[in-house]
């Protein structure tokens, strides 16, 4: 007897949960949330770049030169030692630090490079378009990898087996891959580099992807105002005004302004709880500190213990399933390879 | 008429090749160079440590612990920063440089992870027994990761699906991992990675394996004496006075004297061609430069261009197949994990 009373009561919340949350997926959709899409043409299509089209050579070269350590200067720093697949595509410091142990000068925190490709604008101030631009720039950044346009091309030319797979992926026989080449293919691999997710599927029809906690959540990050900003597939990825309603609690650390109108790039909350540091500085730790204080500087609201503690636990919904990499074993540098250089 | 009697002349060559080439098999057994076993049950045994027994759930978390950069101080360095599974097992750089860009203080250059398993000491001075005692020092290593035991079982503590693990590994719902069980896993996995090459398929009895010039290069090899300390499965790993017959060249390049007695770590030659630059203090980067010095230093002889030519030539056959190594996804750090100091 009991049991069964249980296990009505059981299918009443369940139906109460159901009809609840249709109406909370309509209204995440009005609030501009939209899914990466199931379908694998329609996702493609979303990632591909026309001027730089994916494909398997060219990805598979691609994340080869992004492990390659030896296109920095140093030979010690690739593409993953900050944006480091393992750890949510990011190194968990607080600012960048690269080449001699420099820090980024405006203590600018590594953003995941995981649903980068679904950004508007890439790098903090958005001064880069898409990811094949963004990766022309750490290569050569003197507190990241420290190397010439010169020195990426010495170093992939001087191994064939680079330069065979650069001509097999442009099918031509003579192909000499340039510096913007190899950023390019590194674009090519980041942009399969997208992690759905039980909010996808939520979004994508499945009432039952999210729990009630999560489905609160979400709610909350609705009423609040959060996805004034983090829309779209990216949960973020557009340039907005920072701070708007009070000024950012920890701006003390670095000297970032944003772009020349005070614009800043709005992060993704994808795999958000697997990204700490946070903001643009890396100041603040806790994710409940973060959402608190997104409500004070950019919504001028205050967002309770409680409430944070829901949105909480939807982002815990946005960790998204990883695609599989098989580490790569490079090519041997040789005689012709230039020297690492630790200086 | 012409085509048979290139045929004709070639079964002839092929023919003496293998005649020649079975007394070199011979040769090189008696020089004591020891195959990788083909079969499983040979290598494991070869392998596994009885202290420390390797199982498919202590490598797949050691693996994780390998890659895991937030064991250092800094949050930034791994294992797999200095022994770098995409180049070869090693940096690729002249000395070790770690922690705030520290270099080794006596300008050591870090060893190749593969295959280490194989070598009787590790270190260049051979202080430690084997790979899970080996792993205790980089961990904690002021110029490595410079970690203190604390933070390194701090962290993997502060993550439930770590301390998981370890408790399925170790079949025990109660295991808390220690500062030793870390070393003890990534001992574990290092065990995995061992790299059978043509040499290896050679030396178990596949005649074919060996192109003429490798095999030449194999009876130079032998005859100059390299044999004498590059022997065993592992070509190297023995402890051997060093410098033998003259002063090692680049002697002024850091202050290494080996151990209390002037021991010093022969390296192995598995892959090579794939670890420059080379010797204790990777003051050379040319291979055939390297063969010719330890023919002065160590053995008294004089190897000519020809003969380095040749030896580099069967170098290329100990160039390794590498283990199928999925990148892992590391647990998220949470409020409990250990911030980074990059100080």
């Amino acid at each position: 007897m009991k049991k069964t009373t249980i296990t009505l009561s059981l299918i009443a919340t369940l139906t109460m949960s159901v009809s609840a949350s249709g109406g909370l997926m309509d209204k995440a959709k009005k609030a501009g949330l939209q899914p990466i899409p199931e379908d694998k043409t329609a996702l493609f299509k979303l990632t591909d770049n026309p001027k730089n089209p994916v494909t398997d050579k060219k990805v598979e070269l691609g994340k080869k030169l992004y492990f390659d350590p030896r296109l920095s200067k140093s030979g010690l720093i690739s593409c993953n030692t900050c944006h480091n697949l393992a750890t949510g595509g990011v190194d968990g410091v607080g600012p960048a630090t690269g080449h001699m142990w420099r820090h980024n000068p405006h203590h600018l925190n590594s953003p995941t490079v995981y649903n980068a490709v679904f950004a508007k604008r890439q790098f903090w101030d958005g001064r880069s378009p898409d990811v094949e631009d963004q990766a022309q720039g750490p290569m050569q950044a003197s507190p990241e990898m420290a190397a010439t346009k010169e020195h990426v091309e010495k170093v992939v030319r001087s191994m064939p087996e680079y330069v065979k797979e650069f001509q097999e992926a442009y099918n031509d026989p003579k192909f000499v891959p340039t510096f913007k080449d190899v950023a390019d293919v590194i674009g090519d691999f980041e942009r399969t580099l997208v992690t759905p997710s039980r909010y996808d599927d939520y979004l994508n029809g499945n009432e039952n992807a999210l729990s009630k906690e999560e489905k609160e959540g979400l709610k909350v990050f609705i009423d609040k105002g959060c996805a004034s900003c983090h829309n779209g597939v990216a949960l973020g990825g557009s340039m907005q005004p920072f701070p708007v309603a009070k000024p950012y609690k920890y701006a003390n650390v670095g000297d970032f302004k944003g772009d020349k109108n005070g614009m800043v790039k709005v992060p993704t909350l994808r795999n958000i709880l697997e990204t700490r540091p946070y903001f643009h500085n890396g100041a603040v730790w806790s994710i409940e500190e973060a959402i608190k204080i997104m409500g004070e500087t950019q919504l001028g609201t205050t967002i309770s213990d409680e409430e944070a503690m829901k949105i909480k636990a939807f982002f815990g919904a946005l960790t998204g399933k990883k695609p599989y990499v098989r580490y790569p074993m490079l090519p041997a540098s040789n005689d012709k390879t230039p020297k690492p250089n630790l200086k």
